[in-house]
Order: C-alpha cells, then structure tokens, then sequence
C-alpha cells in the first residue's frame, strides 16, 4: 500500500536524521589541547623516491632544465611544513621554530631520501609538519624530472622519530 | 575663469591629500593586542540552513550524489576555522587548540543547525572563528544539496556564547 | 567461546572493509564537468546582517575604530569569491572575471545587506563563489564592528538569482 | 701579501657573480606552456599506507575518535588536488574538471591504497594534481589514526596513468 | 535642546547611511573582464635591492647560511606570482603559462636585480603577477641575507614591458 | 676511448652526487629559534611609489573607479603581514599581534609612502612582515591606478627600525 509505505518511509527518515545527529555528534574533530603544556617537540621523517638511471644522472650532473632540483624541493618541503594544517584537516596550526632538510643519493638504488626534521615549542607534536615537508620533497623531485620518465616512484615515507609530548619519545625501529 | 579654477583645484586637491592622509592614519587596523595576557578563550555559533524537503530527505538517507554532507560540512568547518585571519582582515592569527562540530537536524523545518565550538589560549578571542566555521559548514551543505534546489536559505548565523578575555563572558539571551 | 567470537570478528571486519570501500567509492567527489561547454555564467547573492542601534551608528558615522567598514567588508567579499574553492569542498576552481559588491543599508531594521555579483566563463556555475563572498562580507562587518556588542546576527544568507549553464536561469521567487 | 689576496679575492668575487648570473639564468623555472593547445588530459594515481592490525580495526570498525576517516581522507586529497600549484613550485595553476577518490581496503596487509583521477582541459597534465592528492589522503589516514601506534608506513606513491597532451598516453606496467 | 538634537541626529544619520550607500556603490570592485577576447599577454618586471659589501660577498661566494640565495629567490618568486590574486585584491585568478626569473649581479652597485617574465592566454593581463614576482624575489634575498646587515634597500620596482590585450604594447623608456 | 670515458663518466656521477648531498646538507634552512626567548618585537618598513601627475590626482580626489585606492591598500597590507611565511620560504609562522598603516601623501613628489609598523610577541623578529606589508600596499596601489598609466614606480622599501631579540634595537640612519 502506498500510504503505510509513505508513513514508514516518514518514520525511517526521522530515525535516519537522530541517527546521522548521533553518528556526527559523536565523531569529535580538532582534538583538544588547551590543557596541555607546552614543550618543546620534535619529529624527523623520511621519504625516498627511486629515479631511474635518466632521471638520477640528469639530477647529479645538475641539468635538469627546470632548475636546481634539491633547492627546489627544499624549499617546497620547508613550505609545506608551515601549511600543514591547510593539508591535513584535523592538523592543529603551531609554531615552527626549525625545519632541517637534508637529501641522502643512494647512487646503486638510483634513489633520494628526504629527511626532515621539524622543531615547535608548543601543546602537540609535529609529526605531520614533518611527513608533510618529507612528502613534497619527494613529489617536487618528482615534478622536477619526470619529464626524464614517469616510472618513478615515492617508496616509502615514514616517521623516523619524535621526542617531547605526554606519548613521550618514539624511535622507529631499525 | 579656467585659471582661478585651476588654482583652486590644485589647492582642493592639496587638502584633499592631506585629509586622506589623517582619515587613513586615524582609522586603525589590525588592532593591538600585544599588551594583553594569555588566557583560555572560548567561543560557541551556530549557523542554520533552511533546506526544503526534498534536499533534507536526500541528506537524512545519505543518497547525495556528492558524497557524505554532514563529514564533508565538518571538515569544512574545521578548516575554515583555520583559514579565518586570511579571510576576515583584521583578525589576528592565534593557536586554535579545539575545533568541535555538531549538526542538529530539525525534521519539521527541514533545516540544518551547526554548531562550532572552538578554544583558544591566546591574547584575543575566537569569535570570528567560530562564526566563520559555523557559516563554511552551512554553506557546504548548501553546495553538496543544491542541485536538489537553490531555495536553500541560511537562516540565521550568530554566536551563542564566548568565554575569557577582558570583556568577560557573553551568553546570547534565549 | 574466544575462538569463535574472533573468528565472527574478522568476518564481520571484512565485511565492514568490504563495505567501507564501496561505500566511499560510492559517493562521488567533485564532479565531473569536462565535457560541459565554456558559457557566461552569472550568480547574486546577499547576505544580511543586523547590527543594533549603536553599532549601526557607528558605521554610518564612519567613526569604527578598526577602519573603514564597508571598504574592508568590500575587500573581504571579493577575495573570499576567489577563496571559494579553498573553502568549499567540492567546488570547482574557475576563473573570476567580475565581482560587484553592493551594500544596502535600512536605518529602521540597523541591517546592512551586502549583494555580491559574480562572473565567470567557465563550465560551472559561480553561485557558491557568490555566497562565499557575500557571507564574508557580513562576517567582516560583524568583525569590525562587535566591540560595540555582541548581539548582532547575520539573518539570511541566500542566492537571488543564476544565469547561464544547461540548468538555465534561477530567480528567487518574491 | 695582503694586497695580491685582496686583489685576487675580488677577481674570483666577480668570476663568482658572472657564474651565479649564467647559472641561474641557465636554470628555466616554469615551463612555458603558452603554444600548447587545450586538450582534455588526465591522470589517475595511487599511495597505500600500511596501518597495522589496531589502527586497521579501528578503521574499518569506523571508531575512529577523530571522526570518518575515509571522508576526511576524501576531502583531504580533493583540497589538496586544488592546492597543488601551491605545494609542488613549479606547477602550472590549471582549471580541474573533476576529482574522484576511490580506497581499497586489504585486509591481510592491514593497508588502505588511495586511488585519485584527475581531469582537467589544458595545455599542460593533472599527474602531480593525482600524485599530491593521493599523497595527501594517505597522510591523513595517518594523521587520524596516529594514537594507534606510530608504526605505519606509506608504502607506495605512483602514478598509475595518464591520457592527453604532447607525450601521449602512459600506463604504469604491471 | 534634546529633542531636536536627537531628531537632527536621526536625520544626518540617514543621510549618512544614504550617501554610504551610494558611495560604496559607486566604487566598483573587480573589474569585469568577461566580454574581452583571450589572447597571449605577457609582462617582464623587475626589482632591485642593493646590499652591501658584506651581504654581497655571501652571495657570490655562495656562503649564505641559509642555503642557496638565488635558487630560493627564484623559487619565491615563482610562487608569489602564483599567489598574486590572493594578495593584490583586485587581481583576476588567471592561468598562469610560463614564468621565467633572471638575475642580473651588479658588482660596482653591490645590487642584484631580479627581471620575471610572465606569460598567460587570457582576458586580463599579467603586470601584477610579474610585478609581486620582482618582489618577491627581492624580499627573499633580503630575508636570506639580513643577518650581514639591515641597511640593504629594495630600490626600484617597476614594469618593463607588456604585450596583448586591448591597451596595446608598453615599453618603458630608458 | 669510449669505455674509459663512461667510466669516468660514472665516477664523476658518484662524486657529484656525493657533493650535492654535503652541499644541500650544508645549506640551513628555516634558522633554529626554539631556544630563543619570547620577547616582545616591532618593526617599522615603508615603501614608496611615484605615482605620477594623473594616478596621484585620481588618488586624492578619490575617483578612483576600482574603488577606495588607500582603503584597498591598507587591507592589502594586512592580509599580506599575516601571509608572510608563504611569501617568503624561510620565515617562521609567527603570532602577530598588532598591525598599523599609514599613507603620507607627497604632493611635489606626486608619491605615496605606505608605513606599516608590526608588534609580536614571540622568537623572531617581524621586519620581514613589515616590509612584506609594505610592498603589498605599494603594489595595490599600483594595480588599483595603473589604468592611469604604467610608468609609475615602486622606488623605495625599506626597514626603519626594528626593537627587541637579541640582536638589539636597528634604526636607520637618515
């Protein structure tokens, strides 16, 4: 009957909206942490891209005809950093007080990992800013020489360690 | 006489320049908060949006063909939050320690309400904060809906309590 | 029994897997709009605010302590239409070719009404962009002028009228 | 003798100044893409991450505390397709016509792969668009379920392929 | 007497409010570029800065504790001219096709000048983009260099020359 | 000979790449303030533009069609204060807490001198912001009367003084 099907379907609808309030009330947001002290924290991590022989030649020999290929991706990855929390939605906005870039060639692997390491006095980690910075060194790499060949590809990106913070130190395991 | 004329628009013109000049200087900017202590500040807005019937039903069921509403209206809201001082242009930017968002959903009027609730430990409030991420996630919702139609209204954005800073608290009378 | 109520849980966590994936690529994203045409495409919209006795004076006396209120809440508006896209989820970054900003003042209600009109020649529509920026307008008016209380509200938010695209023209009933 | 080293000094000053001019001139910056013509190009990419057995439960159990982590994920990646010019430096800003995100959940890798398709019709590709997006879901994933162990790892970002433009097709070898 | 003053005030109010009206009215805002022809217009700039001996000699030598000068400063540059829109208000979001950032080193002067070239197919033209760009580039190297002395001064920015668009070609005279 | 040359060829690879390491390494980054003190810091910068017999008279007689030119200019200084650390790579987010600018009018000159003075209490200094917001009020001046002719010019932006960190109090010498 299409009546009784009209009012269950009303029914279901009421009970659908009180449960989408729940569903969404319930599921928190930016946490908090007015309540935390301030400390200094900091966190390092890593990300590689294998190049291929063209593309890791063009990079070493500095002839890539976009510019300088590791100056760019440090600033993009010093860059990032700061607008982690305009990428990562539930990212708090803190201060940044040290972002170190460093590029480690790996010539048999044809490979560069990227190292970043962030520093903040502030009430949560910088995990993220540093991942986020690692990541855009990685991509600006590639941005850089995949006109060289598009097989390249961002192996692995990490958290490497991170000190200051209630959760105390984390050190990844070798 | 063209000559007398243009004597006194030359002097119109002098004075004019210095009156633009004393009008800008008196009207402030970003006001001066350096001198105030840091505390807990608190802010709570609401906005509401008007949705008609059939735009409700497709949100309380979950058939948007964009996707979730209320998830996305969320993170649109907690971003915003961030993204105040690059909107509003005398807002000061400050740490955001807490971004908590919550839909009510009125089944008769067919209408949204989000509620935003955000804290800050700083030297200035987190009102326009508040407001402006209770009004992206209102308008969000709207963007998600309206291809079910544009007669969507926000009804009504306001802020309903703030706590800390100099002024006191303020709680909005019912 | 353990044994069983594990195994019950990995069933039921694939199927939940399962379930996730289809759900989350069930629900779009921003959708697809290549294959449309390059047409004009015009949206108005206004957004209202009402600010009291005293705060109303303040900005028609020109006597607001933070500046100019309606060049500021001009500002605001027109580079919140070009922030659409960073604001709102699912729209679509287009090229912003005109943006009006009009104010209508009502002494008797103390309101300010900002009316944003917006145009692009693009494949999709510019009534978000509209929105956007009209809201912003009357949070900066909120923003330059809450020192003179809190009890402002911005009291409707709504689109006037859309011209071009395949859903054709949109004009507010009365 | 301190004369000759001075003499020498500013001898080798300008031969440094004359080479950093060429250098740099020699290095392009943004491609010039202004010939091209307009075709509809684009690209679909890929990151995974590696959750673990906790974090993966928590996921697919959706008892996320931060809230929905594929929605965030979703609109995390869709933002960050908008963004792109602003991450990678030498990235053309470019019309993008559609976003879709798609996640595969893996069950026995405790992993979730991200896949993004980006279209867009122009004169230069959308694969850093895809790759920055897919990037950027995956480290939200991370982000969200971080309070279940530090240990996870994104394991793979690629592009999968990509059609239009001078170049021509390219499909990732299996 | 009070009455009268009261009314007088009432009366000047609304001729305020009136004449607010019309006057922000009157200001237009973005200026509509809609029915103009897309066609390739490009833009050179540049800006100078002198800097010193000391700041100077760090550069050509190429011992800037803060990384490599010149790549970051074309690298600013590049990214500035991206973000134009969002920092001069009235500009137009418009495709940016190809920037190109030339140093010139001035040994005699202890000055480097920055010349941006900028390229896009569109309806309005790219003097603001190439301009923010000079500019850009100038404050970086003043950021990268500052701590070798704070005498250094941006001492010319200015357009060079434009081609397309309706106005024509312009050249600056020597 | 072949054969030896590709050897070589590799060598010199390896040793490349074992420079751009140490090199990239060598090269900071954003400078390492965490163990600073928080002392309150202020910066003064101006920046000046010839504007020309015609855009000057435009300027001051208010006719401007784009609209209020120092109005405009004011929040564009503003807004350009805060987004500093996007501008510029190696700045540090900082709190700011006060913004102030000012418009001196030179009528013989037929120039414009913005002053923008920044207060923030934190680890490093705001010259850059300053000069930063500066540059940005100059150059929308510039965009706002440009269509008054292209010869104006940016002829000056530079520190006055700065006040508080370590490195002490700087004040130009006239």
């Amino acid at each position: 009957m299409a009546k009784s099907r009209s009012a269950f379907s009303v029914q279901r609808s009421e009970q659908h909206a009180a449960h989408s309030t729940r569903h969404a009330a319930r599921n928190g947001g930016m946490v908090d942490v007015s309540a935390k002290n301030i400390t200094l924290r900091t966190a390092k991590a890593s990300s590689s891209i294998v190049l291929g022989d063209e593309a890791f030649q063009t990079l070493t020999e500095g002839t890539c005809i976009k510019g300088d290929v590791l100056a760019t991706g440090k600033v993009a990855a010093i860059m990032a950093v700061k607008s982690t929390p305009a990428i990562i939605p539930m990212c708090h906005p803190i201060p940044i007080e040290a972002v170190d870039v460093e590029f480690k060639l790996n010539e048999p692997e044809k490979s560069v990992t990227t190292i970043v390491t962030v520093k903040s006095s502030g009430k949560t980690g910088v995990e993220m800013e540093a991942l986020v910075g690692a990541s855009a060194a990685s991509l600006t790499i590639y941005d850089m020489l995949k006109y060289k060949g598009r097989d390249m590809v961002v192996t692995e990106t990490k958290l490497l360690e991170k000190t200051g913070g209630k959760s105390g130190s984390y050190k990844r395991p070798d």
